[in-house]
């Protein structure tokens, strides 16, 4: 068994705990609403939120958020019990997946750190993932790298005849969210290659060029 | 906030568990069969599965399991450690299960005494949650009652002329199960009439029957 496989196992299994706590959370939301509808509205994020939740009391939250009337209803105990279990198991499953991601990082630092140097440990997994292992990623042309995660929009470009997608797992790259949108697809296409090389190097256990490579891109950047 | 919108949220809340629990022990197992195969493929319960693996080591359920040549790699401790706390993780899930589920045990002893004793807690919870309230069940006439859940059974029958289900949720009531084949309609014609029954009277607060009616069917039960 190979470090990739390893790999793909805890990159899927992060997704995977972010669809169970996702789904966990808006149940949450949902059942707490009704006892405290205010607080629940006005903050967005699911992690926050239950932190929130875990913290403080009806009575605090509403004087913080300057609740005059309440549309929730008061609640026993006993009613309030299985709410704040299944926030505290929630928040458990966000401490699961952040160790997982650790996991992955500690993985992709060892085994293929040039791919981290380029894209980062997460965007990385995923990569080696939806290629289906190291050996395959690195015999992929750039352009595919940068279009891997994006086969939907691609066969329905090629179908279609809609817009050809410019990136599919690298569009979280930081490069690419901060590129203004014309540069978008420039940024992507200059990430993909310097990506190919990398995952060249990292299967064949070669040196460390990552930060050569990332020298490069920033470089190019400048003039973009 | 009554009584059995807070039951419909705890309901709702142990089938998405369910779900989550689900999807996490198969990629559990699919982690864990990189290292022990065999073992993963003679115990078919995931709650057992995660027990055994939590409490023996690979080479005990070797032994035990009788497996002479492990198709299974060998995993560093560092390998190890986040295959083990997604297994943690797992059982904590069911163990929130549970507890969900006995409050709803008690939550349907206090409030819907009557359709606990026929239909049982759990069935009786899901009854409540697909009509979309205790008043709302009390209001279906039994043959409703008998077919909730089985929807789109229902439609598909009416629209291509396929069979008409005989059940909906109750299918899983102990005495449906045990019955023979050709008699499960019946018995379940005869669980719903009863249950619509129980339904009104949990509605309208009255007295506990649940033990009578019980008894009724139990008497039918003998001449079916």
């Amino acid at each position: 068994v190979h470090d990739d496989t390893l790999l793909m196992q805890a990159i899927n299994n992060v997704d995977e705990i972010d669809k169970c706590a996702n789904l966990l959370a808006k149940r949450l939301r949902e059942w707490y609403e009704l006892y405290n509808p205010e607080a629940s509205k006005q903050i967005d994020d699911h992690e926050k939120f239950i932190d929130v939740l875990l913290n403080k009391s009806k009575e605090d939250l509403q004087k913080e958020l300057k609740v005059k009337f309440s549309m929730g209803a008061d609640f026993s105990k006993e009613n309030l019990k299985p709410i704040d279990e299944l926030a505290e198991k929630i928040k458990e499953i966000y401490g699961l997946r952040n160790r997982e991601k650790e996991y992955i990082e500690g993985m992709m630092k060892k085994s293929f750190p040039n791919i981290e140097a380029v894209a980062g440990a997460q965007i990385g997994a995923k990569l080696i993932a939806q290629a289906g292992g190291i050996s395959r990623l690195s015999e992929l042309p750039s352009s595919t790298v940068q279009l891997l995660g994006a086969e939907k929009a691609l066969f329905r470009h090629m179908k279609t005849g809609a817009k050809p997608p410019k990136y599919g797992i690298i569009i979280n790259h930081p490069w690419i969210t901060n590129a203004n949108k014309e540069n978008k697809g420039k940024v992507a296409r200059l990430i993909a290659n310097k990506l190919s090389i990398a995952a060249k190097v990292d299967n064949f256990s070669g040196e460390f060029i990552g930060d050569k490579l990332k020298k490069e891109i920033e470089e190019k950047l400048k003039r973009v």
